[in-house]
């Protein structure tokens, strides 16, 4: 792989037996060393030198409390649900304008931690009972107090890919991207369906061609608020589209040299390729490649 | 691939066109020709020939209606919710008995219709505010009355792996397994990881080995109750293992020779191997061959 795909490497142990045991997880919260790191809703706020800002874990705040993990010194890190103050807008895309200020690892543990901050906003209430639900494991799911029910994070499988057909890929457009822009077509997986049964079904609704020989290339979360993307790829053997235009608003083919110019920025490109944290740009320089 | 994996090959178009077009899917409802598949609970009821059993959809039912999708005539298939005298118990394994009795598209088609039902059953209320959801999208999805939330059925990611080390993988058992049955390690993937991520972290944690070289090898989906169940391969340098006892009550290193009696289901064989329907057979006989 020629490059960590954006969102993972994060460095922290998940410490799965710090969450599940009470007396372990004590420990950590009254660790002197602990941490927290520092959010305003659920974006991170850069520090001096750019990266993640953490502070001292303070016992006295009362906001629930998530363990990120632990790094290699066994220094517990954790992350607080936003003060009724800040308000959460999981919509908003401000975030994407600072994360090229994050390496690789600190993205990854920020991409965690705003999946996980932003889940539990949006699951404060029993979905079997409508009555209120409490943290517990650490942080990593939710219990219902009247009907004991237990509820775990989301993760949203989504398949990404790209789509083969005469030496060309299809790249396409939905009707909110910036001007010019193309990437690879997606959409989420659904119950009874397998990763390659995803691809093909998409691949017929959004765009009208039928698929073979699906391959997996490569997965990276995607936090916004909590997609799995499983990249990959399918050859077609007849390259006519039809396009369902609520979801695709134009899609072409192009070929290899029409992907370098658009992976290289060029200004004759035929299209502006996604930005270096999205797995639809890999998919792409490994097919060009 | 030799065969179809367990709970793929469904026939039915799913027509997402139809779901998200009110007059569409009004009309899908009024289609003479429209069947309802026939639960009891969330268990198929096997009808006479030792398939999935229809009956004429009923416009004057009012338990609330998921379309499953349209067959090669255009023909609408249905599923219901439960009658109110109808438990549902998602942990009931009792259907996995009669699973053999249906051909690969019928348990696929079943497997995605259980998910649906049994997500709805346990998703009355709405997670952000506690107030009662109905359904929208022709069934796939609720909608809040209060607060205008969407909830779509979940579907859970859940990697499952064979460990590789000096040409022997690594076999385990859960505590509660039946005696003798040993399959491969898996586990949910967390928000915030790659899937070749969750494979490295899920076994350490449980069997306390590092690996490297992450590879897919294929997928399926599992409705007990809505996992996405990924198959990987990974190389261990170093077979000691450190077994976490809550999750896996025992492991082993086992060849080729021990696989292929497994498979075989010869009295020798040093464990029983996972049913056909599970993904996990199929990581041993892709191994083993």
């Amino acid at each position: 792989m020629p490059r960590p795909l954006g969102f993972t490497g994060a460095r922290l142990d998940r410490a799965d037996q710090v969450r599940t045991n009470e007396a372990a997880f004590a420990a950590a919260l009254a660790d002197p060393r602990a941490r927290c790191l520092v959010l305003d809703g659920i974006d991170f706020v850069p520090g001096e030198g750019g990266g993640l800002c953490w502070e001292p874990f303070d016992p006295a705040d009362d906001r629930a409390v998530m363990l990120l993990g632990l790094d290699e010194a066994g220094v517990p890190h954790f992350v607080r649900e936003p003060a009724p103050s800040q308000r959460i807008d999981a919509r908003s895309r401000t975030v994407m304008r600072l994360l090229p200020m994050l390496s690789t690892e600190e993205a990854a543990l920020y991409g965690g931690a705003r999946s996980l901050v932003d889940w539990h906003a949006r699951h404060r209430f029993c979905a079997v009972c409508g009555q209120p639900t409490d943290l517990f494991r650490g942080g990593w799911g939710r219990q219902c107090g009247s009907c004991n029910a237990e509820h775990f994070p989301r993760v949203d499988p989504v398949v990404i890919m790209l789509a083969e057909c005469e030496d060309r890929v299809l790249v396409g457009r939905q009707p909110g991207f910036p001007p010019g822009f193309f990437s690879a077509l997606a959409g989420f997986v659904e119950p009874g369906e397998s990763l390659e049964e995803a691809v093909a079904r998409e691949l017929f609704e959004e765009a009208g061609i039928r698929v073979a020989d699906v391959t997996y290339v490569a997965s990276q979360p995607w936090p916004f608020p909590s997609s799995l993307m499983i990249g990959a790829r399918a050859v077609a053997h007849d390259p006519a589209l039809t396009l369902d235009t609520t979801e695709i608003e134009a899609a072409m083919w192009v070929d290899r040299a029409d992907v370098r110019a658009a992976l290289a920025g060029d200004m004759g490109a035929p299209f502006m390729a996604p930005p270096p944290l999205a797995i639809a740009r890999f998919l792409l320089e490994d097919w060009a490649a």
